[in-house]
C-alpha cells in the first residue's frame, strides 16, 4: 500500500461541484492533479473555472501569483479513464450518488489503477461494502466524503467498507490532514455517515417548525447564523454543553429533565414534498432579498476563508 | 405601552450566566442598567466580574476606554426588587428555569413596575401563558430568550403568551434590534421555542452516534466545527440547500429520496443517563487535550467577536 507521504499524483473522477472542489484543493497542495469526466463538456468547463476560482483565493490573500501559476500547471485534463488512473497514487471518485454508477466506476478504477493505489469515494450516504462489491483489491477502497464545497470547508469523513484495511483508513486520514483538510473517522458503516445524519436531524425539525407555522425560513436561518452557528463554528455540541454551565456533567444533570421533555416533543418530517419545496423556495427568495445566489455564495466563501484564519490565529 | 426608542432604563433580575450577559449588553448600549439578585453574594460577584469582561471587549477593540468607563457607570446594583423596578422601562427576568419561581417573580415584577413597562423573560422552554398566569397586566409580558452567552451571541427569540399584545412583541423586537441583537419571532407557543428545538434535534443524533460507537465526541464536535458549523455561521439550513445545488428546489428534488431514507434511519435518544454523562465527560476531556475550559471559553469569545466583524464587513 502507498504511504501518505508518497502520494504525489492524484486523479479526480467526475467534475461536478464536488470534483471541482477536490481538484482546487489538490492542485494547491502541490499534487499532480488529473481530472476526468465522461462528459467532455464538463471537463472543458472545470478547466475554464479553475483559473477563476484560484484567482479568487489569490485575491483573498490565501495564495500568491506564483502559487496560482504552479497550481494551474498541475492540472492535467484526461479524456480517458485509463490515462487518468495510470500512475495515480490516489483516486478521488466524484460520480453521481447512485449505487450502480458507483459500482461500475469502482470496477473500472480497480482495473485501470495499480493495486497499491487508494480508491476514495466522495459518497455521502451509500455503503462502501456495496460500492466495492465487484472490486478485486477492495482493501484499498475507502470513503472520503467531503463537505460541500470541499475547497472551502475542510471536514472530510473517512470510513471503510467490510473489506477495507485499517492501513487504508489510516493512510487516507494522514494524507487528507497533510493537505490541510480536517478528517474524522466514521467507525461503523451507517447510512449517511455522521455529517449528513447530524445535518438532517436538524433539518427535520427546521421543516417541521416551518410547516407548523412556528417560524419562517428567514427566522429559522437567522436562528442558526446569528445563534447556534456562531457557537458551532468554534465549539461542537459537546463543548457547547461544557461551556454552557460549570461543565458538561453539571449541564446534563441540571437540564436533564428539560432535555428529556424537549426531545420527546420534537417534530417529525418525512422528507420534502411539493408544499415543502414551495415554502422553502419562497423562503429562500425572501432571505436573498434581491441579492443573487452567486453574490451570497461569494460572500460566504470570503467569510469562510477569513473565519478559518481567525480560528487558526486563535 | 412604552415605545422602543423611549427605553432608557432597564432592570436585570437574576445575575447568573444569562443575567450577566444581558447586563454587559445593556450597559454598553447606553442604558441605565439596574441589576438585582435575591442572593447578595451573586450581586457582588457580577459587580466584580463586569469590569473584567468589559475590559476584554476593550482589549479586543470593540469599545474604547471612555466607552468602558461610561458603561460601568451605568450599572446600578439594587438590593431590593422594588427599587430595581421603580422607573425601569424594560425588565429582563433571568431567574432559574422553574415554572413556580418564574410565576412568583412575574407576580412581583407586575406589582413593582409601571403597567407600561415591558416584562421580558429569558425563559428557554416554558410557556409565557403559564408564566404570566397570575399577572394583572399580562399584555406586556414577553419571552426574550437569548443565546448563551448573550453578550457574544446576538440571537434572541421573541415570543408571546396567550395574553401578550402584538405591540409588546413589536416593541421588544425593535428594542433588541436597536441594541445590536438579532431577534426572531416565534409565532406559536411551543416547548423549547425554535433554538433549543433545533439544537436538541441535532444533539439527539449526536448522542445516538456516540452511544452506537459510530463516532467519538471529538470527531462529532469536529464534524460541526470544521464542517456544518462553518457553513451555518454564515448561511442557515435553507440557504445551505440553495447553495448546494442549482437552487433549493433543484436540491430538494434531486436528493429528496436520499433525504427521506436518511430521515427514516435517524436514531433516537431519551435524554442524558449516567452512561451518557460518563461518555460525554470523558469525550470533552479528550477534546480539551490539556487546555482548561476557561482557555477555550476565552478563545471562543475572541473568535466570535472577530467572526461577527468579518460578517459585517462582508
Amino acid at each position: 500500500m502507498i504511504k501518505p507521504q508518497d502520494i504525489k499524483s492524484v486523479a479526480v473522477i467526475g467534475t461536478g461541484f464536488i470534483g471541482f472542489g477536490w481538484a482546487h484543493l489538490f492542485c494547491r497542495a502541490g499534487l499532480e492533479t488529473r481530472v476526468y469526466d465522461t462528459d467532455t463538456q464538463a471537463l472543458d468547463a472545470i478547466c475554464r473555472r479553475l483559473p477563476k476560482e484560484l484567482a479568487f483565493f489569490r485575491d483573498e490573500g490565501i495564495i500568491n501569483d506564483d502559487e496560482l501559476e504552479a497550481a494551474l500547471s498541475r492540472i492535467k485534463p484526461c479524456r480517458d479513464l485509463a490515462a487518468a488512473c495510470a500512475g495515480a497514487d490516489y483516486v478521488q471518485e466524484c460520480v453521481p450518488e447512485d449505487l450502480q454508477v458507483k459500482q461500475q466506476t469502482f470496477r473500472e478504477l480497480d482495473r485501470f489503477s495499480s493495486s497499491q493505489t487508494i480508491l476514495a469515494s466522495s459518497v455521502s450516504a451509500l455503503s462502501m461494502t456495496e460500492i466495492a462489491r465487484y472490486v478485486r483489491y477492495a482493501e484499498r477502497c475507502v470513503v472520503a466524503h467531503p463537505t460541500n464545497p470541499p475547497h472551502l470547508i475542510p471536514l472530510v469523513e473517512v470510513a471503510g467498507g467490510a473489506r477495507t484495511s485499517q492501513e487504508t483508513i489510516a493512510t487516507t486520514y494522514t494524507f487528507l490532514e497533510s493537505i490541510g483538510q480536517k478528517p474524522i473517522i466514521c467507525r461503523k458503516e451507517i447510512f449517511g455517515y455522521v455529517l449528513n445524519r447530524l445535518q438532517f436531524a436538524l433539518e427535520q425539525e427546521a421543516f417541521y417548525l416551518l410547516r407548523e407555522g412556528v417560524a419562517t425560513c428567514a427566522d429559522i436561518d437567522r436562528c442558526i447564523t446569528e445563534g447556534l452557528g456562531l457557537r458551532w463554528a468554534l465549539t461542537g455540541p459537546f463543548m457547547v454543553e461544557e461551556l454552557n454551565a460549570q461543565n458538561i456533567e453539571d449541564d446534563l444533570r441540571k437540564y436533564g429533565p428539560s432535555i428529556q421533555e424537549l426531545i420527546a416533543s420534537l417534530g417529525t418530517w418525512q422528507g420534502p414534498d411539493e408544499e415543502d419545496i414551495t415554502l422553502a423556495s419562497a423562503g429562500v427568495a425572501d432571505i436573498l432579498a434581491g441579492k443573487t445566489r452567486e453574490e451570497v455564495s461569494t460572500w460566504r466563501a470570503r467569510c469562510v476563508l477569513a473565519l478559518r484564519q481567525v480560528k487558526e490565529r486563535g
